[in-house]
Parts: C-alpha cells; structure tokens; sequence
C-alpha cells in the first residue's frame, strides 16, 4: 500500500511501530525543498529503508499528482480488532466512539476521523461492507492522524452496538428529524451514528440507537455535509463528556 | 463558465433569475436515468435552452468526469457589491457574516458555503486577491447553496471589516489560542474571520478583529480541517444568535 504526503510521513515518524513500513521513496528532483531532507534524515535515524525516484514515478505509484514529493510503501493499513477496542474502553469511564454506517466519499471519511482524533474520540467503528475502506486518500485527509485512533472494521454493525450497550455504550443516531444535539444529556459512553449523504443511517441500525439527535438548520436546506454534521455534535460531545479541561480556557 | 451537477442545477432551477443560464447540456447517452428527464422538463418550463451532447464532451467542457450527466453555462458567477450586502444587513437586526482570508482549497471553500447557508449566515466576504473564487467546483461542493448567499469579493479586507464595524458588527478571529468558542458572547452583529490552513489569518486582519476564539482540542493535534473548524464555530454563533426557534425542538 502506497501512501503520499509529508503530514502522513510525519505521523508514522512520530507513532511507534503500530504500522510496518516497508520503505520510504522521495522525489529525486533537484530543487527539492529543505523540507524534505529533514524528513529524509528522520528516515533513516528511525531506521526505514530510504529510496529515491522521480516525481514521474511518484505519481505512478500513488495515482496522486500531489504526493508532495513522499511516498511511503506500508504493509496494510493497521486496523484494530474490535474485541481489543472493547477491552481498551471497559478501562474507561468516559468515552465516544464513532460508528460510520456506509460513508463513500474518501473525503468525508478522512475529514471525520480527523475531527475525532482532535476531539478525543476513542475508537472509530466501520462496516465491512458499503463503506469506503483506509485508503491512501483517506489517510491523506485525515492528514496522517487516522494512524493515531483505533479503526475498526465490524462485519456487523447492529451485534457491535449490541456488545458495546452490554459494555454500558448508549447509542445516538445523527438524523434529520431527533432532538436539537445540543440539548442531549450525553451518557458517560456515547456512540454516536453517521449515515452515508443522501441515504442516511440503515433502518436496522437506527433502530438499535438509543436516542435520535438532530443539527437544526434553516429551513428549505436537505442538509449538511456529512462531515460538517459530524464536527458539530462530535466537539459538542466532547466539550459535555471530555472537555473538563477546557473549561479553564485550555 | 461551466457548471456541472444535479444539486447545482436544481438550485439554479429553484431561485430567481439571479443567474443567467445561456444554456443546459444533458448527456445523450441512451440510458440516462429518469431524474435526468425530470429535470430536462423543468428547464423546457423555464424557458431555459436545452441541449445535448455526449459524456465525454460535457466532461471535455466541466474538465470533471463526475458531471452527472448535466452542465450548466452561465455567463458570471452573480458576486454581491459590498455596498448592498451592508444595506441589506442594515436592515437586520441580528446577523452573521463569515470572512474567508484566503481560503485556497475549492473543497473547504465550498464546504464553508454549504455550512453557512444551512446555519443562516447572512453574506460571505472573500478578498480579492490570494483566494479560491468561486468556481464550478466550488459550487458544486456547495451543492449549488453558493447561489442561495450574498457572496462579496473585497478588494481591501481590513477596509471592509471597518465599514461593517461602523455599521455595528464586532469581529471575531478564529485561531489557535483564543477564549473557547462556546464561552463567547457573540455580538448580535457577529463577522467571523477564518484563515486559510496552514497560514491562519494575517495579521494585518486580525488585528482588526475585536476578540479571538478557538476551539479546544487534544494535545499534540495541530489543527482541525477549516472546514470542520467553521461548521463548530458558525453553528455555535447561529445556536446563540439565530436560533430562537431551535430551542423549542423546531
């Protein structure tokens, strides 16, 4: 699997060993940026095999004409099993997980988990089927960060929500028409649903949601982008159940 | 210009005369869907003139493969003179106005829109120079909402921020190390100043600004995604200053 961009490189430098990487190619051009040579130097005192290659070839490799000048050859991206994500967060007495019922759009994918890892979000869970997968893209998005929180892939959705209220998870579905989000008593451990755009959450997943929420927004407007949806009442549940923090400005 | 998209088109189908359509393109290709018909009978009823040709000429035309089958040409964007955005706003007695310094990404520009037609905000002012303008693509993120707002493009940034201050309107910068966004008192005429990523606002701009916000997050996250960043922060100043509806479950 070929990854691209600096910010991502930059991720995996600073994580330790969760992802296997294979080797790490530059830009041979000439006019490189100093940039690029202090991630070069990163490389190799963290031991990855360095190569180089012409831009050309860069973009062959990642079907990506903005690679950056990096491009990063792993093994498979590092999922997380979800018994292990369920054993992390019995150790927790609050948390948020994230359950993306069938979201496509790479873009949507990687800005959300970006917005979780910014807001603490524990674990991230997706079906392993309809839903867009980690891809370099999606990697790319979240600006390297979808290294840094727990991705889970569940071959079945509505059993994983089943586990996780036997865990004491409560369950809210972003829909159009529930409760304003703001005004939701989030529960110690919430997991909150995303659907796809335009087809929403699946009957059978929102009917083992616990409760419905809602953005209110003007009338005449179908809706938000899903990705938008999710930055509003993810920061909204985290400034209830996290943030206590931040309160004091911090 | 070129526009491309169905949600575009159905915008354009749904206001008034405020674009000027030379003519929609519909693909030929014999199997079409029925939407597509659908939405050839409402451009016959609009007196709009009606064309055809193949996928790969309206993709030749959009530069885009995901066209949909539909292209749209309008002579100009319709941008809003400064001038009757601020008559407009002085006849309101509470109102939002987002400001873009230098947003480049198409994606986040568009998304932005999206968000701010959707959370009530009152008219977007980009500057003229060092920013995405608006573009088929980024009309077609908006989902075709970029026709629904005032959108201005300003030649002296701090030069309009003073005239809206004349008119009432206190500004707040959005950055890294402000008071948190949900503790702030907005204004009932609030400017909200985003920067682009990377760069933030400039200075000359933010110091033009009357309070600074931003949004707590973890440690060791740099930023959110500015599109993500503005969904939080323009639904908080709506939830504060629009919404009197909302809170009763509308």
């Amino acid at each position: 699997m070929y990854l691209h961009g600096r910010n991502v490189l930059k991720e995996i430098l600073n994580i330790n060993n969760t992802v296997k990487v294979k080797q790490v190619i530059f830009t041979n051009q000439k006019n490189a940026d100093g940039q690029i040579n202090l991630l070069k130097e990163a490389c190799y005192q963290r031991g990855f095999k360095v190569e180089s290659a012409s831009a050309e070839r860069l973009a062959q490799l990642t079907g990506e004409k903005k690679h950056q000048g990096v491009v990063i050859e792993i093994n498979k991206f590092p999922y997380h099993e979800f018994e292990k994500l369920r054993e992390k967060l019995t150790r927790k007495n609050t948390s948020i997980v994230v359950l993306l019922d069938r979201i496509n759009d790479p873009h949507n994918l990687g800005a959300i988990i970006r917005t979780s890892v910014a807001a603490g979000v524990d674990g991230i869970l997706i079906p392993e089927k309809g839903s867009c997968s980690i891809t370099p893209s999606v990697i790319k998005v979240s600006t390297g960060l979808a290294f840094r929180i727990p991705i889970t892939v569940v071959t079945n959705i509505s059993r994983a929500i089943d586990l996780l209220k036997e865990d004491g998870f409560w369950f809210y579905a972003a829909t159009t028409d529930g409760q304003p989000y703001y005004r939701e008593n989030y529960s110690e451990k919430s997991g909150i649903v995303f659907g796809s755009e335009g087809r929403g959450i699946r009957q059978l997943v929102s009917k083992k949601c616990d409760f419905s929420i809602s953005i209110p927004m003007e009338k005449n407007v179908d809706s938000l982008n899903v990705a938008a949806s999710a930055a509003i009442i993810i920061f909204q549940m985290r400034r209830k159940l996290l943030s206590s923090g931040d309160s004091n400005g911090n």
